[in-house]
């Protein structure tokens, strides 16, 4: 493409109060896809009213510039310090509960937080496997079931799993324990009667990592970087809804104060111990054995898709934008 | 600090409707500096409304998070990815224009886009030396002055001038060029009658960096990444008020598309010849050699600060915010 060649509106003379209309000027002049402009036009006003707000200075735009750059630096393979950034900013939690809203009241599962410490490197395991060679760790037998809201058993559905080890750290925070090898983490696979179950150790609350720009940024507010003890799950299977959440162990210390926002009562879970000999000889443990016990419930995609829209159009009505829904997504309705 | 032992509101079950505020309860409950918490305060209600006036999905919500890691990936000592973000944004404009108002109805020199190819590493140069050793680039004699809105010349004043070769290349981007030794670039102190003359060449407008993520951002707008014609400079001294600057030549075909919207008409100039001997002997070039001219007009410290607290406060006051100033710079006023 010759740069030259395209077309823009005269810009020059740009100042405090109008350099906000012409940045969106150019950005739309050339009708970009409806949605990017959409996006665009709403970051580019809340980012120039937030400047315009605070008069943020130029120092303060360079502490801004210098934040970002090292937040991005901070990332690796295995770290993403900007979705911590986003974790801590609650826009993680913001975005989940709107792109996967849930009818509660039909009995679904809560979603919260990713996080920043999902793999695609976890092992496929069968009912009954270890997911954790952590010696240190107080081994806990976790038992689901995985239905739908009429309470139907849903098999085949790929459930993601991952937790720290007893030290509080992902296997990717520590390589040099497991050589490399992921722990604490497998994918399982729903049975015909939804069920999926396996053994673990009993999760422990730990900070996010906090040497990098997020745990500074959490020290200039003095917020603490706790999470309360909890076990990530991630449900996929066709048509229905990602469901991405977590169980936190009931009377964590942190339990009311989690530093990325991620906690719902409906998934405070109490650890139990395994009382029944049947049970015991089932899953082949002892009695006394720690025992965690869930059953989640997803929705469908269709579902979850017609709440999002729903919602979607009700928010924003509220708000004052006309939109219509476009691949899933609203864009202003200009028609 | 034991992290534990800060306190904090109760958070649980947060949702589309009530995160906002509880990050906000959470960011201000143990009083961080009161600027630190507006600033923040303003942050998170933005950062919140985009996302729920777009409705944010988790697909874009990640596109985003890889895209500031990217850009955080692609700065290094020498590109800064992140200013060109902000530049392309309108940002970096705006920012200059509240922390550097001009009063140029008294004919102060107007400020400009910062950029990201200033450095600290130009030499310093007296008057007449020659800042460029392109053998390619279009000798040009640049002449200036620099004086106070009353017309007082101003000695002492350190200026920083850079503009790129005549590839459109500043030195950092092509250090196997000058072995990394800087070029088309220096310091200047002006002197007793506020003049520094020295030897340049005609600027030529370039491409700002774009085989990376704000590059990609570009084509995704249909946006070009040219900026028209121009040499930077940059005034500092004691009692002064820093002005960030350029001069753009006039009829550049970039002059009213500039991709970082740096362009004003009083920063246009047009480049003239030497025609009179005397002035072609009193400077060391020919007849006929190219020439520019400028004289730039600083304004005090003072006179910048009453200006920008003045702007600040009113501008604050018509958005229904009650501020007082602390150190320069807006707080709430809760009194």
């Amino acid at each position: 493409m010759d740069p030259s060649a395209i077309s823009i509106p005269p810009l020059k003379n740009l100042t405090t109060e109008n350099i906000t209309e012409n940045v969106h000027l150019i950005n739309t002049h050339n009708k970009p896809s409806p949605r990017l402009s959409y996006v665009l036009e709403r970051l580019v006003t809340h980012l120039h009213d937030f400047a315009r707000e605070t008069r943020l200075s130029t120092q303060e735009w360079m502490e801004g510039i210098q934040f970002l750059t090292k937040t991005g630096q901070t990332c690796t393979d295995v770290r993403q310090e900007f979705i911590l950034l986003s974790d801590i900013l609650g826009l993680s939690l913001l975005v989940d509960s709107m792109d996967h809203p849930k009818p509660t009241h039909l009995g679904a599962t809560e979603g919260t937080v990713l996080g920043p410490f999902h793999t695609h490197e976890a092992h496929h395991m069968s009912n009954g496997a270890s997911m954790s060679h952590d010696p240190e760790g107080e081994p806990l037998l976790v038992i689901c079931t995985v239905k739908d809201t009429a309470g139907n058993p849903i098999r085949g559905i790929k459930i993601d799993l991952w937790e720290t080890d007893s030290t509080g750290h992902y296997d990717v925070q520590r390589p040099e324990v497991n050589h490399g090898e992921p722990d604490g983490r497998c994918v399982m696979t729903s049975d015909e009667k939804g069920c999926f179950w396996f053994k673990a150790i009993v999760p422990v609350s730990y900070p996010i990592p906090h040497d990098g720009p997020v745990g500074q940024l959490l020290l200039k507010l003095k917020r603490h970087p706790w999470r309360p003890a909890h076990l990530h799950a991630m449900f996929n299977g066709a048509g229905w809804d990602p469901l991405i959440t977590a169980l936190y162990i009931r009377g964590d210390p942190y339990e009311t104060t989690d530093a990325v926002f991620g906690v719902k009562d409906s998934l405070i879970v109490d650890i139990e111990t395994v009382t029944d000999e049947n049970m015991a000889r089932e899953y082949g443990v002892d009695i006394g054995h720690k025992l965690l016990t869930y059953d989640f419930v997803l929705v469908s995609e269709e579902e979850s898709r017609k709440l999002r829209e729903q919602q979607a159009t009700e928010a924003l009505e509220k708000l004052g934008r006309r939109v219509k829904i476009v691949e899933g997504l609203p864009v202003p309705d200009l028609d």
